[in-house]
């Protein structure tokens, strides 16, 4: 049986001494001081601990099932599910108008790493209500908000996201569903949808589907597509429930991983709906919900690699096995413990060096989603859209690879489900393919988001990261300069040099360009990490040299940033030189041939 | 519903043009003329697609199951597995004196992968009997020949290996397992095995365990261990069987994946057992077993991948999604198909670039097997050695990576179980950790194999490296120069180099080589792909120069090994690197500290 606690000193860490939050003028940051944020993460991390984690293997042997039409979660889902509920966790940074907290982004993300590190399948049940909520509160009519929104605040209601269909996900413009208008202002919705996650269950009173459709006169592709909000039973004025709307679960699949979560097909025949937004936008409106959906899926894939790393190094100092190359360790027992073998010590500094480095890369882009939002900022709106294809993208690969190596600490043993290392690894594989799929991210990244703005967040990214080296070659020890801030200068050069390559190249011939697309996320990837882990070494290094707080977090701090710029960084100059390679070697043989 | 097609024409070019064997020198390779392989590819071809295919994903659902004492294996694997048998497959590569066909060991692996690539979990309950069938011929008595060997090589009984407890696994010194020597000249053996793979099951009338227990009086760890054959039913002197032997299942595990073999929990509770070797000498003849089952894991990993990788190319042809940033492909269609992107082809090319060199490397590694025992080779024979780690722990670390990479050319849908790619992925997943985990394959080549013979068999290695570029750089053409020899050339300097630092550092400082032992493994494996894949580029290009045989075909080869030397083996740049921060970055953080 797996275990989790919730990593408090190391978020309070990235908050206080990497992101230094009370000192953003992003507006609400100056509550957010050390007490007060202490708190709210003991608070999550007990309900992730207690209610949330014990519920993790159970909901995955037992998955959810089907029965004359009502869809049930595991045993002790509605339980925990009104527990978070009761501590107001789904809430953490709504709009206060509809119930909310309104605590900033940030604050979600950090108690919602806990949460899913605990329990990902359980989370997502709220996670995506949040994103349908998003949606409803950004394109919403007044009326609109005033109906769903406190419903789905509380999570007395939940939400789904509804776009794909048996033939059809990353290419929405061969979308079939259709919107007829009728007389009353709604639309008729007729169509099937599939890997509709919490698409429905018995956690709450009513699902809210936000569904894309096809209404009359908007012409070919993804343009004629339009947003509906379909509930599962139809709303009276008075905001009691009214009659069930025509929309029925076709399916629950059986999938790899996530069992704890009702992924359905779903079947619209005739469904009552109200357009979200404006007619012929809905791609728009449903990118609201998109662009958070993919920040928290990044997430998701580096906390389901703290769940499997924290198990992983407890059994690694555990179990024993062997004796240490350089004499036993352990001598009075029968071995020493696997952690003395550099090979498993190589294993369990990747796993953490990864996701300490994941961690300090989502709160910085949940604090940049503030500032854009909270503090109204284009230029951290423009970075967080450049960054969010490679936080979604290169966090999950990177997570899901941590979480099979993590299992891999486990020998013989991790292959066995009892054990509950195969259930990180098997959840952890889906972050790589929802919300776009990742070659989709990169895709976005290189095609889209690069040239954005004539390519002004990416100059400014890089302009911060050459700020801080400046300023920190000032402010560090030699040590600073020769084990963090030139491998960080010398990682942004290779992400310059490929930026620069698609340039000259990608004009001519854009298969170049996308034939290293996939390189180019993790390129972007590994300086963001690298970037991070030279701000928390110069936070550690500032600390000790303080002498405040506890030296020996700060001196593992230090170690496992080594470990990442020593080992993990210096693949920027294996992936530059692959885009450098363009498309010949990806595109040269003929499809027939193959 | 995934399907699978033997490839048999590549195989065919593997040994027909690639190691010529019929101009090789083993006993037996002359007659391995392309008629006759071509025959037994055919036929073998046949069962896999016809027979085995169509059982995997029912096996991974129905998984096997215990019931009164009894493991069921499931539907349709009885009469499987009397097919396989009636075709004498399990006996292709065996002792004619016992009833085999005697084929040298190369054509057992090619048929064998064709069988693992349709069923993995089917095709072990054969691969086990088969190292059990090696174990005894090598170390048996006359009469324990005689009496278990004819039907073990029909298959009418199958064999298993016992060595890992609860625990212990790698460290088999701290066995428990019980042998005490009875008047009778047998032993009676008491302990539990855990992990035991087609453990107990009703496809054969006997199952023979070879089991490691300790035997009094031979000292502390591994120095006591003795090998034993422990069959489930007792042999009576004419052979028929006897009673029922104190051996039981005391549970078949629930796992990932490989559902359709039954790994058992063995309970021995004084069972009759008898030497197999000599006394306390029982690691030295289980390594016969495992050095074979070594090399049949590897085989493993990249055949599980061919079968996900030959799914997902017909899905990136067929399924339709998107428009070629080149101007559309399929204009009539509503979209064109997944290839016509270039990240997907990336994907597909990685997949295809390893399975073909992960198939040369095997086939190569079957060669020098049979060189060794065939043709008494001792140079043969330290190679093999030295490769046996390689050839396991990165053809499956690689043959897992690129099956996740196959499930995710389908998107969701590879997410869904009912697809069938879900299935490779699991399956894959136990071949990193079995046979020895590869982080114990990276230790046994840096830490043992390395400097075997005093390094012989590695500086052999780098002479036949530069003696194939010196003779290609004459036979072929600049392409091929640039293309191959030069990179190849590059990569073996990067795995002398790590040589090196191994032997200045290692002395010095013994972790500071094993903290580089992983990326070693990973080093030596792309420079044996980077030599295979120039293999078959020179002989490519001489058969495109003669006008011979499928020009397509070698079009196709010439691509796929373009697109391994361009984009994968400058890999061998980064684990150098790696290797070269020796043990600090891995080993500085005190335990207590993480």
């Amino acid at each position: 049986m797996t275990s989790y606690r919730a990593p408090t000193q190391d978020m309070q860490f990235v908050l206080h001494e990497v992101l230094n939050v009370t000192e953003s003028d992003t507006p609400g940051y100056a509550d957010l001081d050390r007490d007060f944020t202490a708190a709210i993460l003991d608070e999550a991390g007990k309900i992730a601990r207690d209610v949330l984690a014990p519920l993790n293997a159970s909901g995955d042997v037992e998955g959810c099932r089907l029965e004359n039409g009502v869809v049930y979660t595991p045993k002790g889902f509605r339980e925990a599910f009104a527990a978070l509920k009761a501590g107001g966790w789904p809430a953490i940074d709504c709009d206060p108008e509809y119930g909310g907290q309104g605590l900033p982004y940030i604050m979600s993300c950090a108690t919602g790493e806990m949460f899913v590190s605990a329990n990902m399948a359980f989370n997502m049940y709220q996670g995506l209500t949040h994103g349908a909520y998003s949606a409803i509160h950004a394109h919403g009519t007044a009326e609109q908000k005033a109906t769903y929104l406190p419903k789905m605040v509380s999570c007395d209601w939940t939400g789904t996201m509804n776009l794909t269909e048996p033939h059809c996900g990353t290419d929405l413009g061969m979308m079939r569903t259709k919107a007829e208008p009728q007389a009353d202002g709604s639309y008729r919705l007729t169509g099937q949808k599939i890997f509709i996650s919490a698409g429905d269950h018995d956690l709450a009173e009513n699902v809210i589907h936000l569904v894309l459709a096809k209404a009359p006169g908007g012409g070919e592709g993804t343009k004629g597509i339009s947003l509906f909000i379909v509930p599962k039973f139809l709303v009276n004025a008075d905001g009691s429930l009214g009659p069930r709307n025509a929309v029925s679960v076709g399916k629950v699949e059986e999938k790899m991983g996530i069992h704890g979560n009702a992924t359905c097909v779903m079947n619209y025949d005739g469904a009552t709906g109200w357009l979200l937004g404006d007619l012929h936008k809905g791609m728009r409106a449903m990118f609201t919900m998109m662009n958070e959906a993919r920040l928290s899926v990044g997430l998701q894939g580096y906390a389901v690699a703290e769940a499997a790393y924290q198990n992983a190094l407890a059994y690694a100092k555990d179990r024993l096995q062997g004796r240490a190359v350089t004499g036993a360790e352990n001598p009075d027992g029968p071995a020493d413990p696997l952690i003395v073998h550099p090979d498993v010590r190589r294993n369990l500094m990747s796993q953490r060096a990864f996701v300490e480095g994941a961690r300090m890369l989502t709160f910085w882009g949940a604090s940049l989603v503030d500032q854009a939002k909270l503090g109204g900022d284009n230029a951290a709106d423009g970075l967080i859209s450049l960054l969010t294809p490679v936080i979604k993208g290169f966090l999950t690969d990177k997570g899901f690879e941590a979480s099979v190596n993590a299992q891999q600490v486990f020998g013989g043993h991790g292959y066995i489900e009892e054990q509950g290392m195969s259930q990180f690894a098997r959840d952890a594989r889906i972050t790589m393919i929802y919300e776009g799929a990742n070659g989709v991210q990169a895709l976005d990244l290189v095609g889209r988001k690069l040239a954005a703005e004539g390519g002004k967040p990416i100059l400014a990214f890089f302009e911060m990261v050459k700020g801080f080296i400046r300023d920190s070659e000032g402010a560090g020890d030699a040590d600073l300069k020769a084990q963090f801030l030139e491998p960080l200068k010398a990682a942004s050069k290779d992400l310059q040099a490929a930026g620069m390559y698609f340039m000259a190249e990608g004009a001519k011939n854009p298969n170049a360009a996308l034939a290293g697309s996939y390189d180019f996320m993790h390129l972007f990837g590994h300086v963001c990490l690298g970037l991070m882990w030279a701000r928390a070494a110069r936070a550690a290094q500032a600390a000790l040299a303080a002498g405040t707080g506890d030296a020996e977090f700060y001196r593992a701090k230090l170690a496992t940033g080594r470990y990442y710029m020593a080992r993990e960084l210096p693949a920027t100059a294996l992936h530059l030189q692959r885009i450098r390679t363009g498309a010949e070697p990806v595109m040269s043989s003929e499809v027939a041939w193959l």
